[in-house]
């Protein structure tokens, strides 16, 4: 399992949500609430988006508690909008290829979760990228090869349908294969405007995933922010203060922008 | 382009060939004399065959002449077959994934060289792996896609007739495509008893390969070794005496065995 | 803190304690068992002596868990003495300098615990080592100014009175700048023939030291062993077996050479 | 030898300097024009002022032409004074805290040269910090002695006066020594708002040092910059453009303010 966080509201600088909360994402990378994996040692990566129109992309492969570049960037960049993760891998390669999140163009894209039977479908799921995105894999991830897949099913253009059919996608090849594993998901994209983000499995258990309510204490220690235009959605909670964050229910995709939140069902069917 | 150096014989310390030599594998790393690129610190590799029935394998990213580690292993192991590369990319990312050799069983494998208009091909190279080698792909390297294609040709089986068949397949996939790029390489595979070795291009260029022929000086230091036991597959020459080291001939396969070297010719058609 | 194990014995393959045991050291990183830190994953670093008269060294900064090289080197390398060690920082930087073991000449060292007010007695205890041995500092621990402290205070001759003598410098310094923290280490020497370990504090809490008492279960899975050829001191067991494990007692020093281990009160006074 | 490169101006990309020049930083790691070690693979790093009052840093231990997030970072930062170091080790571990600029509180420092018969000083210069300071060395590199030596001087106070008494300092105990070996160094220094460079040598080989007179072409592809606001102090020129860069004369002191760059005699004694 791994542990994510999306924001997007005025801009702040990254450390105050991977570095300065109680339960900061670099604070989960060594001991995560909410996860299988109460460690999350196998990489780290962030996202940002400035005033470039592509985002900015960070990620290397030693635990986020231990790396001062890290620490350093997120104490000096702001940004509007960003992604952070930390890695637990399920089998892949440690190496920076395989840390998310993973971008192209002006997307951003994280995952946690996993394939069922993924070793037994990597093959087949692969080749279902569509030929123009193939040679830009560069790491062996069920989430890069996730996002290939979601790429090719027209996610610039259209997002919430591209997601649905990648789901579908993966439930069909999984039937192909009789894979009884399960397949279990969060994923976020952004194209630097937006946040979608999926919360799904085919069975009961998918990965935790919440967004903020009530986040002023988190993001606003020195600037006055306007609560209404911030966007938090993050595998587990920053802190305790319950009445801050709200669980996504199972099965939903959300869609976060200009600090509106808007959350559908998301259940695909092949 | 890359350099790379296969021993066989006696057990010799991996120092006497990577680190001793005026023209070492390490030296290569910062200053290779007969290579496209002088500089070749994109990584580093070595495998080799000891009591167990698989080889070792230590692969890092670091510029070789900058690694303790790799100077401390080459120090302290000796091995009767062993293989060393250092790594120029020509595209790939910079990944432990990414050097070489490659391990697969019992088998190690190197190369050098590229395949002519890689990324339009990579799709249908990776896709024309057997299916239960292609789970095993852990980069994204011509090198590594070459190997998996080699074995599912029956390099362990028959590797002389793999390689050509392989190089044959690529040449096919390069025709479909209408690539007028060359395709150049040498490789080399061992199965820690014997060691073959191609040096091939479609053009007239291929990358250089020498085999050393007297080459008492470099390995015999402190030991009495018996010369014919001896077989030595390289880049390029580890010094300046002449004798020492014959080129390969072009489109040639190189056999090494106890000492015996046998050259045949290679030029495989599609 | 941070985990260590000493093995002296027939050559056995490394892997067989660092990875094989059910809380093998690889596992202590992830999970130690009698650790202040559970994790220990700021860096690892394995020395062995084999034929030559310098033992080996490999330290890296990865979590041990996670690093194939690794895993590839100890399932190589057999070795009839070797230390293995995963860090946990109490401050210093994170880089292979900061690693144990720490090698000079033929010696190898390896500590856990910490100088109370360390960075106070910093500088004092840099200017104590003496002048030959200070531009071999190669980091910035109290473990690695301690070795060279010792190496001054005449380590390589005769090596019991030299660590009662570092103790005591230690002592003394610290009562100099009238620190309270607590002195708390174990640390374990070795000249390729002889282990010499300690267990001490000047408070009741010294890190937890134990040495094998019957390990034939964890070191002769294929091998012979003249049980009471091996030694092992280790900070603490690698299985649950009770009566395979006896603790150092608190202020001793332990002497292991070929299968005998002799335990004598260590508590030097200043 | 190493490289680097200071400006300050208005805030620009770190790519316009870092990348996109013909000679770049990062040109200049793989293949320097006027370094006595062509090339600077053995790390490299930035530091940056942006709005917070302490710069950021970033420096890791990868050929700077090798690593993705470095390219990234100088993508997305922009500065109004920045430093930029690609290393070429004296002998020093390669380690992120032997890399260039060394941080204290507001201040950055750079360093390029060597100090003659350092080994031998290495204790006697390491003593001579101010014992406030001796805590704060993370590494074990002549230029880290150097930054906090002068510190101890009243760098952060009265620079000028502190780099002439921190060379000459360094001068004095190698006197003491007998050193005839020469001591050549470029250094520079910013506390964020101006930059100071000193090149200096005790025998006729300073290393280089340029400044930018007409960088129009190398900085305002895409902004309007008032020219006369821009300083520009680098180990080489970024292109071949001869009426852009001026030699910083031997035995100098430049101090770098808004614009106007003043160039003072340096040559102290001791």
């Amino acid at each position: 399992m791994c542990r994510w966080i999306a924001y997007s509201g005025p801009p702040i600088y990254l450390e105050q949500l991977m570095v300065l909360p109680k339960n900061s994402l670099i604070e989960q990378s060594r001991d995560a609430q909410k996860s299988k994996s109460a460690i999350n040692a196998d990489g780290f990566g962030i996202g940002w988006y400035d005033q470039r129109s592509e985002p900015g992309l960070f990620r290397d492969v030693y635990p986020a508690w231990n790396d001062e570049n890290l620490l350093n960037v997120c104490q000096q960049i702001r940004a509007r909008l960003f992604f952070g993760h930390v890695r637990a891998s399920t089998g892949s390669a440690i190496n920076r290829a395989n840390c998310h999140p993973f971008r192209h163009n002006n997307h951003l894209f994280m995952h946690n979760g996993q394939i069922g039977g993924f070793e037994t479908l990597h093959r087949d799921l692969a080749m279902a990228i569509r030929p123009e995105f193939y040679p830009l894999l560069q790491g062996t991830t069920d989430s890069e090869i996730f996002f290939y897949l979601a790429l090719g099913n027209g996610l610039a253009e259209a997002p919430e349908r591209a997601l649905a059919l990648t789901v579908a996608q993966v439930l069909s090849i999984m039937a192909a294969h009789e894979i009884t594993d399960p397949f279990r998901l969060t994923a976020t994209l952004s194209d630097g405007q937006t946040i979608y983000a999926i919360r799904y499995a085919n069975d009961d258990f998918p990965p935790s995933l919440y967004y903020g309510t009530d986040i002023h204490s988190e993001v606003s220690t020195d600037l006055s922010l306007e609560e209404d235009q911030v966007c938090l959605i993050l595998s587990e909670p920053l802190d305790e203060v319950a009445s801050s964050w709200a669980a996504v229910p199972p099965s939903s995709l959300l869609v976060a922008k200009n600090g509106h939140v808007e959350i559908k069902p998301f259940n695909p069917q092949y």
